[in-house]
Parts: structure tokens; sequence; C-alpha cells
């Protein structure tokens, strides 16, 4: 769970309604045909804009990416270095029990590869090019809120565009002008909101999250392939390092001791 | 058929016009001046801006691409697999038979010159160079969407322009103030509808397709040449299944059993 | 002779009278100060941002990139593969009398260096380093068009913010308040058509003129250093073959029967 | 201390001040609840992209890099060199004595991981992923900036949006039209200044301070790994002075006497 | 001297004063503080966005770059070749005498350095960093000057919002409002001129120069190291004139006569 997405989208939200609130009705913001357009031509245009395969399976890796809180990269690591002591100690069949209680089916399908005796380079291949296709996943995420954030405020405009052309045809009665042209503002005000506190914020959420379950996927492969190679566990432990900044790791004297 | 495209461009379009209709008549929204002012404008820009030729040529492009459904990578496969069992079986020669059924031009172009015992070098050379010009040809494709979703605003903005010099030096009668402006702003309202609801998704789904149909003709140019290498069917198989993401694929037992 | 881009300018001038004069007299959107304004503030903008040598070449360039239709690589293949065969059959010095009769200076050079016993590496160098001026040419074109495309309306708005703050300085005469706007709007307009009907699609379309034209200087080299290097004159065809689409090409059957 | 990141947005601050209070009140431009919805409107989107340990981690790293000046690459490059002959006259365990009074703990670590022996590769790898994590923290830093510079305005646009809606719902009474206007107008003047003066330009400044204290980071790993080789200190001289512009150098006579 | 840059400033500054005197009087477009407000808020956003020591290094570049002629590359061959000549025929150390009437100490140093013996890794290495601290120098002016281009409209906007929100607080006095909002309109508009006639202009001139400048010194630096590895002056010639676009070379007659 991403606390930081939640609070900043109830706060976003919250910060408007007290600026509506505070000095006006928000009745007079409220207008469903004016959602209808900006949030129904914003979709209309991801409709055309992306395969409809897309769509569903962006909305399924949207809400993973969001709501699943991203592995920790150093407690992915142990668990690898575990496996590694146990195929070491105990040969690599022995991980067979292990992987029983391994929720990840990257991790355990990787590892079972090499139980079989797969194929090394099979083994590589077939990792990662789920790799790329997670990647191409997250990728598709981001174009989706991207795109929604790029055709929310033209449709905001666009509806904006048709409430003028209708307050300017009923201009005989002038008291309805400032009405009329309200009305009109809202399409825009919706399609602003949509755009820069929804769509292109999350759009770059996703990249980063993106970039999180990347690297532990990195850090599988590596650490598979080096199991599979029947690599030392502290060799294990150093090569899977590399993957995290300097201040996340152990401390150099750690460093030292295992080098030595 | 691409549903998608056809869905969302009737949706948006039947969203303007419910939007319009609630509350005004559409009459007030149709000049057929401003419609030729705005497509007009926009498809002078994209004839001074392609090679006749590409237009013509691109017109085509786009209808294949989205009225045609793009095929299977499974089914392809599946398909090259068996033309390389055949050829193992009985022979590169015995493939002549088997082509007779197939409609795809580029398959059996590729497969007639391993019959043929044309160099593989030359083969794939024909087929790579065949590839970069379908590619070109998406991209000539997706450069006159961008192109019209750009210059479609643009001449809007040039037709709002010229009706407000005219409403200006008409405005002896305030009556018609409103209206002047109100022909005015449709153009704009036109450029942006056709750049948002039509040129620019249209540019995005032809980028899809395209990645979709490169692939489709990737994996054949693979197959065609492992096929023409006389490789053993399980190994062509693989050597496919490498263009798939992992959860497209053979489960990994059966990736174990065909490795073992 | 580039018939699109004709044909394009005037269809796109023609639509702007019509559009003008169906509602209005053409006399109110001419205004020579507003034309003055627009084109001479943008033409500073280059002569400042171009050396005045480039701004002359490219006078050059352009003319010559609409104006002249570009070849045929069909013909040139034909062409190449012509002096290959002559050059094959009564030694490389019986080209000289063939290039009598040949206009482009870029193949004559090449092929008078090939007779000239000039050392190979020092002709790919010298047509390869003329590839890139030429290219360079091009792209300096492309980029003035460019950037009139920016500046135009850049000037357009500057000239409109000037009539503005005249009108709003002249407001005494509620009467000249149309006049005055109308006139101030009317540089905005001439910027924006300055840079979508002429500029823009203009540095387009030099883009794709230069790229046919350096595919056929790329022709000319590869054909050359092959006839230079005495290759037999199909294996020239094959070679410089393979700089044409798929669609373009002899059919596989030619392919074949050659290949064999 | 960077001195001209005060001074511009002191004078900036000033410009502001003295622009409003020579032609009016400075309560006409106050209006908390206006700054209330820009600032937090683009806090709330911020913490919508980024996680909120890169939001901690960022105001950390901003603060460093704008307030602590950076090293000067001359002086480093004379303490490395220093170093490198502490180490070739007594040993490299003689650096141990001199580590004491250093303060900077990548240098430390560095030349620690040399004096307890440990892999040369494993020092670099070690050193290297730190760089590239610092390399990262900063342009995390920049990208806060360049976020904010962007859903400011975005924000000052959404605030006018609601204040005209506010404005031309209370048309009744037309003499309060001005005020509700420039009430409105007040969240695109704070959008804009607190992108142009501060979100903006202290992202360029971050990308500047980057980038030299990313030169001084690569001094320390080269010069370290030259000590840890044992290079003579006038090779790890020329060796380091590489990263340093021509006239930031020691002049040619001395290169020379070096190079003799 | 650059002649296009001062033809092209005093020409669009002429324009301007045309385009405003000769339907209104300049005084009406003169405000001291709409300047003050646009030129020094960019330079604010300039000394936030770069070091101190930059922009006044900067100021040095930009002048050396604009008025000083840059050199012909064909006369710089013809020198280096000369050196080329007097090392091959008196030896390297005669160059000690030619060097004292050359001002360049570009050419200086590279040539000191050979007569000194200096290895030859050590005088590209030396020539080259200074290529690339002179590359980066010119860069810092370009960055300078599309930094104030994007400044300058952005604070001519901020002005032109606080004149409006002065303008709507004084609307009891009808008469001035069209005063008001006509100085308001001045900052956009010096923003305008200052961007679009002054900075991106000469941004972009600063790039051409820089790429002329910077061939100069790849010449310097091939022939430098082509005099110290002794080569005849006829392969130095050679190896520069590769430098040269086609038509700004000897004639193939003389290429071919050099290549015998």
């Amino acid at each position: 769970m991403d606390v930081g997405t939640f609070v900043g989208l109830i706060a976003g939200v919250g910060l408007m309604l007290w600026a509506i609130m505070s000095k006006s009705e928000l009745s007079n913001f409220v207008d469903v045909g004016s959602v209808v357009m900006v949030i129904g031509g914003a979709m209309c245009a991801a409709m055309i804009s992306f395969p409809i395969r897309n769509l569903l399976g962006i909305a399924r890796v949207v809400k993973k990416t969001i709501f699943v809180k991203s592995g920790d990269p150093k407690a992915l690591i142990k668990d690898l270095v575990g496996y590694a002591e146990v195929a070491r100690r105990d040969g690599i069949l022995a991980l067979e029990d292990t992987l029983k209680g391994v929720d990840d089916t990257f991790i355990v399908t990787g590892i079972q590869m090499a139980i079989d005796g797969t194929d090394p380079e099979v083994i590589e291949q077939i990792l990662v090019s789920e790799w790329e296709a997670v990647a191409e996943r997250h990728a598709d995420g981001k174009a989706l809120f991207d795109n929604l954030g790029r055709y929310a405020p033209a449709f905001g405009m666009i509806g904006t565009l048709v409430g003028l052309v209708i307050m300017l045809k009923n201009m005989d009665d002038p008291s309805s002008i400032g009405d009329g042209m309200a009305i009109a503002l809202l399409t825009t005000l919706y399609g602003a909101l949509a755009s820069n506190l929804v769509a292109l914020p999350l759009a770059d959420k996703l990249a980063v999250r993106s970039k999180d379950e990347l690297l532990l996927k990195s850090i599988v492969i590596k650490g598979v392939m080096a199991i599979q190679s029947g690599d030392n566990p502290r060799v294990v432990e150093q090569k899977l390092l590399t993957f995290l900044p300097y201040n996340q790791r152990p401390t150099p004297e750690d460093a030292k001791s295992e080098a030595a």
C-alpha cells in the first residue's frame, strides 16, 4: 500500500473542496454533464489509442503496482543467499522443499528450472524475457495515464468551447451570461484536475514503482543464475549487493571481512 | 477488425452529440464552411509535407492496419514448427505442397526461397529489407496522423482568427456579435475534435498495430532461417518462443520436458 | 517538380480566400504593415540565428530540392549495373567514353577517380564526405524553415500586442475599437498562416526529399566502389538492390535465377 | 554556500515587491488561500508522483547541494597525490594515520579498503555504485523541482478557474467583478512565480552542482585505484589532471617537465 | 565580426520602431518599470540557474564568439601543412622559430609539446581535453541564452498579471482601464521581443559558431598529431582535407595527382 498516493490524492481533493466551499457553494462546481464530457472523452480517446486487451491488462497492473507494497531488496538478497546456502550444503535438489513456502512465482519458476537441470542459457532467456514483458506492461500502464493526462485537458477545452457557443447563441438574456460561462469553464477545470491531480502524478508514480519492481526481478535473475552455477553463498551475496546503493549495504567493515 | 477503435470513435461522437443536444440544437454547431476550413487546411498542409505517393500508399496501409485483424503469434509459431516438421521428415522440397494453402506472401516468399536453395544470407537480407520497408510504411502512416493532429488545431485557430476579424469589422450591429463569435469558435472546436478524437488516437493505435505486425514478421524471418538450416522442430519452437512474453508461453513444465 | 507542394500551397491559399470572401471583403484582411512585421521579424531572427553564407546556400538548396525531381533509384541501379558491365567487358578505362553522356557530377567524379586508379579508400572517403556535406546542407535548409515556422507566430503575437496597446491607448473613440482589434489580430493570423501553411510543411517536405536524394547518393557510392573492385555485374546489382524495398525489387523468381 | 542562488532569489523577490508597491499596495497581492491552493496543490501532486522516502531524502540532498560549497578539484588532486606519496614512501599501511584527519567519508572508505587489501575490483565496484547512487539522488532532487515547476502553474490555473467560476456566479453585484477577477488571477501569478523564480532555476542549479560533485567523486575513484595499484605519485597526478580543463591545469611547461 | 547578427538585430529593432511610430507614439511603448521587471526577472532566474563563475565566463565566451571572426579552415590546413614541411625538411626542432609568429595558443601549445618530445598520447589527451572544455564553455553560453529566452516571456507574463491585478483593483475610474491594460501588456511585449529577437536567435548563432570553432580545433589536433609522427606533408594535407566538404576541397584532378 503506497501511503503517499492516497494522502496526496485525499489532500488534493480536500484542498479543492476547501478552496471552493470557503467562498462559494459546492453545487456551483458540480455539473454531471461536464464530468461525463471530460472523463468520457478522454476514455474514448484511450480506447482508440490502445488495444482493448491492453486496457484490461493495464487496470490489473495499475492496481497491483499501486496497492501491493514492493518488496525489500535487502530481504530478497538475504532469501536468495539462504537458498544458495541450502543448495551448497544439501545439493540443489534440496531446494525443492524450500520452494514450497515461497510465494513469488518468478523466484519459484527460476529455481525450479535450475533444480530440473534446465540449460542455464534457457533459464536466463526465459527469466529475462519475463522481465521484459513486465517492463512493457508497466510502460503500457504509464502510457495510459500519460494519455489520459493529455486528453483530459483537451476534452476539457472542447467542453468549454461547446459551452461558449451555447452561451453565445443565447445572449438575449444577459442575466444568463455569467451562469453559462461559469458552466462552460467547469469542463476546463475538471480536465485540469483530472490531468494534474490524478493522471500525470500517477504516471510518474508508476514509473518509480516499475523501477523498484524491475530491480527486484533483476536481483532474482542474477541470484538464480548464481545458485544454478553452484556459487559460494558469499560470492552470491557479493554479486547481489552490487544492485544496492552504498548506504543500503553492509558497512565497509563487513565488506572487508567478507572479502578477506 | 479492431473493435476498440470503432467503439471509441462512435462513443466519442455520441458523447459530443449528447453534450450539444441536451442543452442546445445541433444546427448551432454545424457550419460547413468551418469544416472545410479545418479539414481542408490540414489536408493542404499534409500535401505539402508528404510526397503524393506516400499519401496514397498511406491510405492503403492505414485501412489494412485498422481493419485487418493482426494474427496470433502463438498460432504462427505453431504453423512454422509444423513446416519445420515437414521439412525434417520429408525433406525441404516437400514444403512446396504445404505452401499452396498459405495466404501470407511473406511466409511463402521466404520458404520458397529456402526450397529453391537460395543462399541463406540473401534470403535473410531480402526478408529483413521487406521488414524494414513495412516498418517505414507504418511510420509514414503514423507521421501522417500526427501531422493532421498538429495542423487541424492550427487551422482551427486560423479559422477562428478569420471569424473574429469578420465579427470585429461588423460591430455596428451588436445583436450579431454573439452569433459571429459563436461561428468563429466552431473552427477551433472542429480542430480540437479532429485532433483529439481522431488523428492523435489513431496515430497511437497505428503504432501499436505496427509493433504487433512487425513482431509477426520477425517470427517468420527467424522461423524461415531455422527451417532453411534444417533445425530440429523442437529447436525451432524454442527459438521462436523467445519472442513471446512469459505468460503467453507453454508452462515451465513443458519447457522443462522440451529442454530435457 | 514536386506537384504536391504546389497543389497544396495553391489549394491552401484558395481556401483562405474563399473563407474570407464568402463572408467579408478581402480588403479587411490585407494590411501591408502587418505583413512586413511578421515576415520581416521572422527574417531578422533568421539572420541572427544563421550565418549569412548559410542563408544564401540554403536558398539554392531549397530551390533545387523542391523544383528538381529526384531521380528514380531503379533507373540509377540499372545505369550503374550497365557501367559495371562495360568495365567488366572492356576494362575500366572504357568507362571514360561512357561518362561523357552522364550529367550527375557525383557519379562522374566517383567513376573518374576509379578510372584514374585512385586508391579505393580515398575514393570512398571523398564520396562519403560529399554525402555528409549534402546531408548537412539539407539539414540547414530544414532548420531554416523550422526556424521561420517558430518565429513567424512569435512575431505575429508581438504585432498583435503592439496593435492592442495602440488600440487601448485610443479608447476615447469606442467606434474604432473593433477596427483596431481586427487589425491587431491580423499579424497573429499572418504568423499562423506563414508557419502552418508554408514554413513547417516545407520543412517536412525537405526532410523527405533529402532522404530520397541521400538514398540515391548512397547507391552511387556502393556502386562506384563495386565497379572499382571489378565485381561481377550480377553481384553489383544484388548489392545495390538491397537499398530498395521489397515491392520495388525484381520478383523472387528473378532473384532466384540470379542467385543460381 | 552558493551566493548566486541567494542573491538571485532575494533580488527576484525584491523586484516583485518593488513592481507591486510602486503602483499599488502589497495587500492587494496577498491572499493566503491562493498561496495554499498553489503550493498545496503542487505538493499533493509531488506526493503522488514520488515515493515518500524519496521526498524526505530529497530535502536532505537539496539542502546539502545548495548550502555546502562543493570542493575544489585542484585541491582534491593535490591531496590525493599527497596520499600517493605517503603510500609510495612509507607503504600503504602508513595511510591509516593520514586518514584520521580526512572528513570525506568517500575518500576514507576507498583508501581504507585499499589499506585492508580488499580486491581492487571490489573496491572499484563499491565506489562506482556509490557514485551512481549519488547521481540518482541528485537526479531525484532535480526531478522533484522540475515536477514542482510543472505543477505550480497548473494549480495556479486551476485556482484561477475556480475564482472565475465564483466570480461569474456572483455577477449581480457588478462592482465586485474587478475584485473577484483580481483575486482569481493571483493563483496564476503565484504559480508562475513559484515555477519561474524558484522551482525551475533551482532544478537547473541542482544539475550544475550535481555535475561538480560527481566530478570530484570520479577523481577520488581514479585516485584511490591508482594509489591501490602503487602508481608513482607523478603518474597519479597526470591521470587525475585529465579531469580538469586546460586552463585549470599546470602550464604546458610543467606538464613537459613532468612528462620528461 | 559577424555581420548577420548586427544587421538582424538593427533591422529587427528598426522594424519595431517603424511599426510603432507609424501608428502611435514611441512614448506609449516605453515603460522603464516594465523593462526592469522582464530583464531583471530573467537575470535573477539565470543567477539562480547557473553558478556565478559560469555567468562571468559566459560573457567572455559570448563576446569572443560573436565578435571574433572564426578562422578559415582552408587557410589553417595550409598553415599546418607548411609546418609539416618545415618539420620534414629541417627537423621538428626547426618549428620553434616558426611558432614565434603564430597567435593561436592552441596550435602553439600543441606543436611546442611535439618539439619538446612529449609523449604523443599525452599531447593528444591534453589537446582533446581542451577541445572538450571549449565545447562545454560554448554549450554553457548557449544554455544561458536559451535560459533567458525561456524566462524573459515568463516574467513578461508575470508582469502582465501584476498589471492586470492593479488595473482590476482600480476599476472605479473606467477611463483608466485602457491605460492600465496597455501598460500591463507591455511586459509581455518586452518578454516576447527579448526572447524572439535577441535570446533565442543568439543561442542558435552561438551553436553555429561553436561548431565552426570546434572544427578548427579538431583540424589542429589531427595536424599536430600528424606533424609529431613525422608524416609526409602530402599525407598530412590529405588527412586534414577530410574535414572539409567536397566543394571546399581541391578539385578531383588535384586529389588524383596528389594520390598518384
